[in-house]
């Protein structure tokens, strides 16, 4: 920790840094502004902020991606799922309709879903009738379709067809109320719980209840997203019935009451009770939205032994199982987590989704903790998963985000659903299409991960342009975010309004800024990675200024991860860096590049350009022997972009990991 | 090519080392001995022998799996299949039965044709009443299952079920006629055609030409199988239409007449059509298979240019998408090949049938054109594949032979049928057990892949206690080979009949074979890899020994195997080792040792020991960065045992490519 002395007359300004933000766990209050927010835990040591009370500009790197998000993506989603059908499937039920011609997989009723979420949260930002009026006519389609005790859904329960809970491992049927009930949250805190998608879904809520209680079926969903769901919307709506029942859920989970499949029941976590596993497996959105709500159970119940088991399973996965990108899931066969240090560039599976609910898990332990980590792996999985997903125009979307491409594929085709791994371009859309709806949410719902505050001030997570306005006991503090980050280092904290008393602005210095700064009045003092925290009598005008360094890291991997041993990865910034072919001469491949990780990196706009070689490989009848690899080598610039924006210029090889001359 | 005089008096003796066996194609002779053979080609450079004029011992590293093969495995497929209530369900179907409660999966019935393959073959090399009387047994209750009309099938075509040829993507209905063809060759060449197999099998037969041909279904079936199985029955009767339903079934494939599905048509190889394809891709036996009915359309139609392309896909295939132990496939999801140079470790799948249809293949593509590298294929996939999936008492299996073995798994139940990849333990049986049975078939014909003749002599390809027993236009040639092999390099061939006339015995030296011998008379001369062959007139007790180097040999891999880049393998003679935990300190894991390339290794037994340290990984929060790695190193002899015999000892994690110090 360093202090520094406030060089200001008026008042004592106190400048701290520490690995993570201290605090112990307070109970949270609630405004009308701060409601509007994804994740509202009852207690905490940081208090989540509300998205306008956190408002994400519409300028910089995240917020020109929210723009393109609301002007493109949802509309396009809208498009397809009309398109394909999905939404005609709520119509064809409310007409009784049997399922003979039902469209799409057994979870699309989730994407309504997922996208109805989107719409409410961008209403409450950005609104106009013209969402509203989407909201209102999607939720009308689905309320048309809901059966009188509450069960809703397209795919089981129609005259002929399956009954309903009949399939638990496979039919998603409490996997899409999880999705609905996580809409009516966001519809709730941006508009009230005056509202038919309230009411509908608090149909479901109860129905859930009562089918699932203690009295009822006594087994779990084999995708977990329920709980997730009932957690918010016991906060939501106040109903500790639905918290009781995302308990059982969770409690229940593990004891083998869902069928032994091929993969083995860890695919959905139902190998080991939660609080008995050390760290996540099985299919990765399955056990990280989970392991979400687990977190949710620990603080709605104030149990610090479930929450200490959340973090060691948060630590072991991102210890061993996490790829540099913070991509979780190395198996495309069952979209799981692999062995500790299975990390195969070629087969990573990183699924968009299970970025987005890997943010959703390490928000909540931020939230829980103030552990600075967790805010670090939220900026590594947003820069290089969530901002990598959808392409530049937000119409087409990776569902996986491989670290090395080895075959270009084939262009897609913006009129056909593609499938979820065969490119190395972005589709239009998926007979799976969970991702762009998430993505949806999640961009339409961005400002509020970026900053928190507790009853002392506010805290600075993430880096964008935005403006932070909370409450504090003595007045409003409000404080301007302007960054052209991650191009440049320099986050320029400007207070706009100040409370009148003593306040403390805190920041993150994310763990890979060595040598960072922060200035106040015009002093800049060394910080340590953690949080920076700045504790003085604000005035209107006050600006602080983080500098974060952003020279090219070489980074490497420990040696258990043997798909990358001897490689070495780039980074800057929060950025990863990846080498694709269409950068390279005509015809090189990717692999036939090495790179010198002594040379000095140069910076050239957004590319990093290395010295290195481009190898003429001596192609043999058999791969291995002690002479295998004899090359010819011609020394190369190899040009680097950041991974997230790759694939953008038709179809191409590409690696994040270089091998090394 | 070297050249050496013949030292002996009596006649000049020829010897003559040369890259692969010299020689045009020519019409096969065959013999009432010589027609017990798994593939006869009616052409090619080579005439495979009969598995009574190429005898295997009962002794030696072969001999001895093939007895265990006999005296248990046969019993034990037959066993598992009868509770697993597989062969139940053809006297369900003879029974009119609905299929209602059929066991097993959809391709069980294929199970029992392989199996009676292996009866037949068993039959021919120690006759017994107890074989014939199960082959009879089998084939009785085959028989009563079979429809008026030829058609066989125990999952389809059943009362108030799915009617025939409604699934060809996955139904698998012409794949089990393939093997129950397959079946049925053995039975012919073992026992003559007069017999109720071979009876069912030709209304098989004639049943599929009259529905898929040109004037019926123009499809093909999902898994290759059919091709090999009509190309060996037409040999096997003399009937042409059966050959030509192959060609049409091989040449429809590759034009999109199956479904597309989301691992894309190339799984099933109806991506693109044979003629045109340069590498195999898809599912991994799928592939090999039908690349083994290309060789033998283009052998038995003479067609050079076909014969071409089946030697680019392998060739490719070969330096491109193989284990170093032979196994091919690396994708769990699909059991597929990846793309070129994705060879991951710890992902490898390598199914044990993928190893046998890859020596079908190679022995094909051996026979048509004697090229060593065939042959050198051949033998690692026989010793580091097929000898690796049975365990040592035969009773239970490797499905997927993975090269390493991050978690131990847990112990296999011999009374529960297991999956497929879930421990580091050999399984009693499968829910999909091709690989037992077909583990059975290929050691009761192992005889038939050790050599082969010409006119002028006998080749011998691969190593085992034998005696091959040739008839000559001249006179019998019985040449009797005598090794220790792999344990020890030298093979003794002797002589104990001989024709009275000059004549050719060629011994392979394998491709890693450099500084091997070939001793005549007394003296050794080197000998280059690829064909050593001695020409003369032999008498009875003239003896050849051909010494093989077994240096312990380091190898690496081509760098674009990016999985194992850095690393190093361990192997002598034909063996590729492994490093398993359990010869390592107690809880040390073997991704926790290093090995020092330059030291020395020794031999200790069939152990090979080589100088390394056991590190004590730092393990970190993140796994990335400048300074990820440092780690304690202890010193520690690192003892590698035979790919082939690990797992015999409990669940162990396992590596065969070691990380360097």
């Amino acid at each position: 920790m360093t202090l520094a002395p406030a060089p200001r007359a008026r008042t004592s300004t106190h400048l701290s840094t520490d690995h993570d933000f201290p605090g112990d766990s307070v109970p949270n209050t609630i405004t009308a502004a701060r409601d509007i927010r994804p994740a509202a835990p009852s207690a905490g040591v940081l208090t989540p902020l509300g998205l306008t009370e956190s408002r994400l500009a519409d300028t910089g790197f995240w917020g020109l991606r929210a723009r393109v998000n609301a002007d493109a993506t949802l509309t396009h989603c809208l498009d397809w799922q009309e398109r394909a059908g999905w939404l005609a499937n709520f119509d064809a039920v409310a007409a009784g309709e049997d399922g003979a011609t039902r469209n799409g997989r057994e979870f699309s009723d989730s994407e309504a879903y997922k996208l109805l979420e989107a719409y409410c949260w961008e209403n409450a930002t950005h609104p106009s009738d013209e969402l509203e009026a989407v909201i209102r006519s999607l939720t009308a389609r689905i309320a048309a379709a809901q059966a009188s005790d509450g069960y809703l859904n397209t795919n089981f329960d129609r005259p002929g067809g399956a009954a309903r809970y009949t399939d638990l491992e496979w039919g998603h049927e409490l996997y899409n109320y999880g999705h609905l009930l996580q809409a009516a949250v966001a519809r709730i805190r941006t508009h009230g719980d005056d509202d038919e998608l309230v009411t509908l879904a608090r149909r479901v809520a109860d129905h859930v209840c009562d089918t699932f209680g203690d009295d009822g079926i006594r087994s779990v969903c084999g995708h977990p997203e329920i709980e997730v769901g009932l957690m918010e919307f016991a906060r939501a709506t106040g109903e500790e019935r639905y918290r009781e029942q995302a308990r059982l859920f969770i409690e229940r989970r593990g004891h083998g009451v869902l069928a032994d499949i091929e993969w083995g029941r860890s695919y959905y976590q139902d190998d080991i009770p939660v609080r008995e596993a050390t760290v996540l497996r099985g299919h990765a959105v399955r056990a990280l939205y989970l392991a979400a709500s687990v977190v949710d159970l620990a603080v709605e119940t104030d149990d610090a032994e479930l929450l200490a088991i959340a973090e060691t399973q948060w630590e072991n996965t991102v210890a061993r199982r996490t790829y540099v990108t913070g991509g979780m899931g190395s198996h495309h066969q069952d979209e799981a987590f692999g062995d500790d240090f299975v990390l195969p560039s070629d087969r990573a599976y990183c699924e968009s989704c299970a970025g987005i609910a890997s943010v959703m898990f390490s928000w909540r332990l931020l939230l829980a903790t103030g552990k600075a980590r967790y805010a670090d792996l939220i900026e590594r999985t947003l820069f290089n998963i969530v901002a990598t997903a959808p392409s530049e125009d937000g119409r087409s979307f990776f569902y996986s985000n491989t670290l090395h491409r080895r075959s270009p594929g084939a262009a897609t085709d913006p009129d056909v659903q593609s499938k979820r791994a065969d490119s190395s371009q972005r589709a239009a859309w998926f007979d799976v299409s969970c991702c762009p709806n998430n993505l949806a949410r999640t961009f339409a719902s961005l400002g509020g991960y970026l900053a928190t505050a507790d009853a002392s001030g506010v805290q600075i997570h993430q880096f964008a342009d935005a403006v932070i306005d909370v409450p504090l006991e003595a007045g409003r503090l409000v404080v301007e975010l302007a960054t052209r980050y991650p191009d440049d280092g320099e986050i320029a904290l400007t207070v706009r309004s100040a409370p009148g008393a003593a306040a403390t602005i805190a920041v993150r210095v994310p763990e890979w800024a060595a040598g960072a700064t922060l200035e106040v009045d015009g002093v800049a003092s060394p910080v340590e990675p953690g949080y920076a925290s700045v504790t003085r009598d604000f005035a209107e005008g006050d600006v602080i200024v983080l500098r974060l360094p952003l020279d090219v890291r070489i980074v490497r991997a420990d040696a258990r991860i043997d798909a990358v041993n001897g490689q070495v990865a780039v980074e800057r910034g929060p950025l990863v860096y990846a080498l694709e072919s269409v950068d390279l001469p005509a015809g090189a491949h990717v692999d036939d590049v090495v790179v010198d990780p002594s040379s000095v990196p140069r910076i050239e706009g957004d590319v990093i350009v290395l010295d290195g070689a481009l190898e003429t490989a001596a192609d043999g009848h058999w791969p291995y022997g002690s002479d295998v690899g004899a090359a010819e080598r011609v020394p190369l610039a190899v040009p680097l972009v950041p991974y997230h924006r790759w694939a953008e210029r038709g179809p191409a090889t590409m690696r994040i990991w270089l091998r090394t001359a």
